[in-house]
């Protein structure tokens, strides 16, 4: 065997060719026996159109798991659900120790205690200039702002160069929770040693033409906002904005309010965020139960469920009362958030509701409540001139937002290459060059057990729910004659068909008739009976309804 | 019985609480004998989140089919789907002449004749001065701008008032297509006899806070556009926008290209336009067939499917070849169109997919290629200026929008109701009062059947897709015993559960051990049975894959 030469590997597993699912492996050494690192294990939300029934959906980590005894560590750059939620679902396939900063540590423990596993396997690092050693690497944890507290960029030393992944962030000099952006420790990172040889970027808002706000430019209009109402106040935002339900609290506490946090995320977030001490100055807040007493113009609640989910405390309210609280004409509903595509229906339906009670909802619309956590496009090239980067590669973003960020990198002469899921990229040279195209893709979390995307368990879902399902029973005697008449039941079609009868009965009438008149080898032969009972079944269900259901058919044999 | 007095009533039976499936009444006379007219019949349509499987969603008319004797006319203000969309299906049950204006005519007659109806039902009305006598109403049809020819607002002229109906409509100098804005007619209007009494009017735009834009706009950043493209320029937009084919098609004629329209739905407008005499001097156009053999760089297809439908000709082209074309590195991709909320999904879904092939994909994201067929706020006040009603009852709204252009009524003094579908509103007196409220809702168009959006079927639908479906079936001999083991089938539901053994397996298992030691009374009761049974599945599939199927019994007596 001869002796390969180290290589320096990079291998999207989610996040690439998409927004949310982030998973990323780092490799060095020779070919095929590269020791790894994995940065990020985060899940993606199923929706009704393709993913009907299903409760959460990870990356296919089976690459990775084939080789979990190369993998040297865990690195989780913050703890949105899109980075950390599919830990406790895969870790025990990986089994390899954690990293992560304070705050991302606690509510990773609680993610793995939740589902029965160690939350010793979680180590709490310092920033940079802390460093982590695993195997090759040499990692090393920046404080980036984002809209989650601690959130970090990593620094990965390897013998064949320095690594930034930049995790999300944002650039803010006023970030309200958390470090400011400093330029000067971007400058130091690019100027140690031999400079930095690859540049891994978030791609979120590259379509994002004009430079990204401060958190902090918030204050004054909230404020303004809660001033200037009358009734109840509820503003709803990611539980995990730390920073925002601060400036959020603060506007209520400024009004003379109460202010009450509803939904368990939101409580949750503020113990970690107080706890690991990332939250300070908090206003002081009351229970729903002490404010079911507070007079409506004195209190404020903040909630969950910006993005409509219907289990959430804005959707509750939205349905009536809730703990306690309902809201009235002359309240004011704030929507301190953004709605991510394909969530718009959820949240104007809750508009909707709150506008049938009277409530003023007020939403982004003027860019007044809200900014993003994301670096925009003149961000992202402060960045990337900060950096002074050998290569870019773009990562966090669907194909046309990696295909953007890697034009504007180009454009700039940095080398670059859109790497999505299941590519990868040989680094070591100092031009991206693709190495592999590995299998990849997802799997989802569906009631307590993990099925492939592929294997036709939700395709079966979309296809009961498109065409309805007729499940057909016949029984043949011991001489394989028809004892009585076929039975069908429909699940999930219109009772009555074009000719009046029940569709049950046509069918069942065909069915019948079918079987009376059918030839002994039909009958006796369990795929041909099985294919004409369908033909039968969709036959009369297109004349009768217009509709080609599912069909399932059992025959029961007495010999 | 005494004599009532006549009054004039307005009733929405669906436009009023969501944008779409429009259809609203008018009636004057004695109560419960007014005379009745209608105005639009359109549709709204399905999505999987709520209404898996269905093809269309019309308003439910089953008040005003119950009276439909009373019905003096039916008038469509123009041919978007939901104003038209419902005219066909729902005709039958209402049988009144339909009038509208040429273009509208010529789709209303294909609508009813696709379906085995007689197009002469429906008769073409110049413009006002010309008016239509229906019972105590006098209709004239007034010219308004829109995002599809010879929409118009409808001037009803009755014993108690003028009211008008605006119709979908904006405020355009320079349409493209059709005649311009003119304030001196809308003054004209509210000057005759005793100006206007009741205004109803679409409130989609109601939050867009600054005055709209002209379709004459796009001309110059749409031709610039096409000029500096290199490849092939692919344009989608709304296939009814006629006036936006046009400027497309001249701003591919002016840089020299090729026009190929494709889409059958854009086939058919543009026909439709040019035969009815809206659409002249429409650049011509080459077949795709003739577009094949012209080089990428001379050609400009423009293209159905603006939404992301996934059977539409830029879905087909975002798969690949269609109709022997197909889009490659350097084309260029043009939303001139806006995502319609709920759409957002299949839009990014294409841009992806035209990313991979290199293509660029240009949105409105600067508003530069696209403007609205709605009147906004300032726009909206215009009106509201020059009509001068006594009254004034938004419409074509989801209820926030409702909600807040009666707000803006109000603030200026005009007497304004929120009236969502089924409220009946008197508007006699000249002040807006509630009659009565009428039972209303939607009934789905599945398959080629009608059904109720509350009968369950859907409901069962949505169950299925997020649950699964079991099927038991038990066979039961004469004495009543069970003959055989009990046997299970199930669909949309993982093959293996938590056991390891297969889930039908378990099922059955648990099934037969159960029927092996049953009361006779359980298995001689057929509802005790079938609880029995269900509650076992669900208990089984719960412990093994951790959901609730639907569950289907079908238990066989041999006696």
């Amino acid at each position: 065997m001869t002796k390969k030469k180290d290589r320096l590997i990079y291998l999207p597993l989610g996040g690439a060719g998409e927004i949310g699912m982030n998973c990323y492996v780092y490799g060095y050494g020779p070919e095929g026996r590269e020791r790894l690192i994995v940065v990020d294990l985060g899940l993606t939300f199923p929706d009704m159109d393709t993913t009907p029934g299903v409760d959460l959906i990870l990356p296919d980590i089976s690459w990775l798991a084939a080789r979990a005894d190369r993998i040297e560590a865990i690195f989780i750059t913050h703890a949105h659900e899109d980075h950390i939620g599919a830990l406790a679902h895969l870790w025990p396939q990986l089994k390899a120790q954690v990293f992560c900063r304070r705050f991302t540590g606690m509510l990773a423990a609680m993610k793995l205690e939740d589902r029965g596993l160690q939350p010793n396997v979680v180590s709490v690092v310092e920033p940079r200039p802390h460093a982590v050693e695993a195997g090759p690497f040499r990692v090393q944890f920046v404080p980036v702002s984002h809209s989650i507290p601690e959130s970090s960029a990593l620094i990965i030393d390897t013998p064949a160069g320095r690594v930034v992944h930049t995790g999300d962030f944002k650039l803010d000099g006023a970030p309200v929770v958390g470090e400011a952006f400093a330029p000067e420790e971007w400058h130091a990172i690019a100027k140690e040693g031999d400079g930095v040889h690859a540049l891994m970027c978030d791609s979120t808002n590259i379509f994002s033409p004009r430079p990204g706000r401060s958190e902090s430019t918030l204050a004054e209009p909230l404020t303004a906002l809660v001033a200037g109402a009358g009734g109840m106040v509820v503003a709803t935002t990611f539980a995990s904005n730390v920073a925002r339900l601060k400036t959020l609290a603060e506007a209520g506490r400024a009004a003379g309010r109460s202010v009450c946090l509803l939904g368990r995320a939101m409580k949750r977030m503020v113990t970690a965020a107080v706890e690991s001490g990332v939250l300070t100055d908090f206003p002081s807040t009351v229970s729903p139960e002490q404010a079911v007493d507070i007079g409506r113009e004195n209190l404020m609640l903040i909630v969950t469920g910006s993005q409509g989910e219907r289990r959430a405390a804005s959707a509750q309210l939205a349905r009536g009362k809730y703990l306690g609280l309902q809201l009235a004409e002359g309240d004011l509903f704030l929507f301190s958030s953004k709605t991510i595509p394909g969530n718009e229906r959820g949240v104007i339906r809750i508009m909707n509701a709150f506008s049938e009670m009277g409530v003023d909802v007020v939403d982004d619309h003027d860019g007044l409540y809200h900014v993003s956590g994301h670096a925009n496009r003149p961000d992202l090239e402060g960045v990337h001139d900060l950096l002074r980067p050998k290569m870019l590669i773009p990562m966090h973003g669907e194909h046309r937002h990696l295909r953007e960020h890697a034009k504007v990198a180009s454009d700039k002469g940095i080398a670059s290459e859109v790497a999505t899921n299941g590519m990868m990229i040989d680094l070591t040279s100092g031009r991206p060059q693709v190495a592999e195209y590995i299998e990849t893709g997802r799997v989802y979390l569906d009631g307590n057990v993990l099925i492939g995307a592929m294997d036709g368990v939700v395709r079966d879902r979309i296809r009961m729910a498109l065409n309805g399902h007729v499940m057909v029973t016949v029984i043949l005697d011991e001489q394989g004659e028809p004892l009585g008449d076929a039975w069908a039941d429909a699940m999930g079609l219109a009772e009555t068909g074009k000719s009046g009868a029940p569709l049950v009965e046509a069918i069942e009438a065909d069915l019948t008739e079918f079987l009376n008149r059918a030839d002994h080898r039909v009958l006796k032969d369990d795929d041909k009976l099985d294919e004409a009972l369908r033909r039968i079944v969709r036959q009369v269900a297109m004349e009768e309804v217009g509709k080609k259901p599912e069909v399932t058919t059992v025959v029961s044999r007495l010999d």
